[in-house]
């Protein structure tokens, strides 16, 4: 299914309680939600119910569990907002249920792609220079950012606006060191673009080889690979299951 | 719940697959069904996700026992229409699997409201009179019966534009006795209309009496009839649970 329900499949009480909260959700409220309008216009039909209520789904992820945090990216702000709604409601109508859901958000910005810093970088760029992945070679991670769209200024600067591409570069450098951009800007004082693209691929490669050998690891590993995933479900099943039957009990299923 | 989610508490795959069959429906369709619109205005709010998406839990309900054909009232056949494409739609994308479900319509015309022969009759109407239900006792049935809206002619005809109120107890009659209009008819030539509704108050005393000797029955008998819905719903899971299993294998959730 387009709308990647799959893993949920796994626990069935994320299906049930996005009825549930379904029926605490105002449908306009979705209909004016940004993602539903750009994606409706993607899809080749006019909107599933699936793509319009998917962010009651995902109220019901955060909610199943009484999660008290969750990491959101920037597009994620609104949808959390919406489960922070729901679970209000819930609380209001039902009694003191849920906690309502605090957004973890991340300081790093949003990367752009290499070939063009003025949009981001995403897995499903058909330009394979424009993204790297957490798989790619040293090799690759090298000329993928040889080849990084830059300016014709050579120092290094931060500067988003007037600077997309170098300013692009800096971000990825903190964001892989741990560092803050001031910080960076201080290490790479002196460089030229060139080199400094070069510094950026070492601490990249750097950053990303440990994790790229364990996913190799994990990938030739079958039998270990579902096993984690039996005991992750099993697990989420242990706790869902007693916080659904709760909300079974407060909504007068039983 | 508002939407009477409730019953299908007992087997989750109703709302599992209402969340499939939701990736296959088109969001205008469902925003143009008359009950929608009728029902929207109706609730407080600006209208349910549950409201609106309810059409598709019903298609799951018919979907999930791969029900081959469907008893509807009027107002539930483009419900049932929507039921029809969502399996066709579903059969060609992934073969086919479900029957496309035939509505079975009764031939019985609506009953109307015996203080209001232009509306239909209905379980919420606050004029107690205007309404027989299967419990109610003989004294009530003949009450409601004399005090029954009709015209200043005092023949038995059946004409329903015309004589809106005499038509309603003719059908009335037939449908409590099974006999067509015409034989109804031709069975109560030559009385008059204040004689002829107690033909028919007792015809419908006689059909309902053994109906309502067993809800009272079944009404005192609270461990038998909780008894009743736990062997229903087992034998719901047990006819749900494969027909779900190849329906999740289908669409790749295995």
């Amino acid at each position: 299914m387009g709308r990647g329900y799959g893993w949920r499949a796994q626990v069935p009480e994320h299906a049930e309680l996005a009825w549930i909260l379904g029926c605490l959700t105002n449908v306009p409220r979705l209909l004016r939600l940004p993602q539903w309008k750009m994606k409706r216009a993607s899809q080749s039909n006019e909107g599933t119910v699936g793509l319009l209520t998917y962010p009651v789904l995902q109220a019901a992820d955060i909610l199943l569990y009484k999660s008290t945090h969750v990491p959101v990216g920037e597009d994620q702000v609104l949808h959390l907002e919406l489960a922070q709604d729901i679970a209000q409601h819930f609380n209001k109508k039902y009694g003191e249920f849920f906690p309502v859901p605090k957004a973890i958000l991340s300081t790093t910005k949003k990367i752009k792609s290499l070939r063009d810093p003025t949009v981001k970088m995403s897995k499903s760029d058909p330009q394979k220079l424009a993204t790297v992945n957490l798989v790619d070679s040293p090799d690759e991670i090298v000329l993928k950012f040889r080849k990084a769209v830059t300016d014709f200024t050579s120092e290094v600067t931060y500067d988003p606006s007037s600077r997309p591409g170098v300013s692009n570069l800096v971000s990825i450098h903190a964001a892989v060191t741990g560092l803050s951009i001031k910080e960076v800007l201080h290490q790479s004082a002196g460089l030229d673009t060139a080199r400094y693209k070069m510094v950026v691929a070492e601490s990249v490669i750097q950053k990303f080889a440990p994790i790229r050998n364990e996913i190799k690891k994990l990938q030739e590993d079958t039998s270990h690979l579902i096993k984690v995933l039996e005991d992750g479900a099993e697990k989420a099943k242990e706790l869902a299951a007693p916080i659904y039957q709760e909300i079974r009990r407060l909504v007068g299923f039983q």
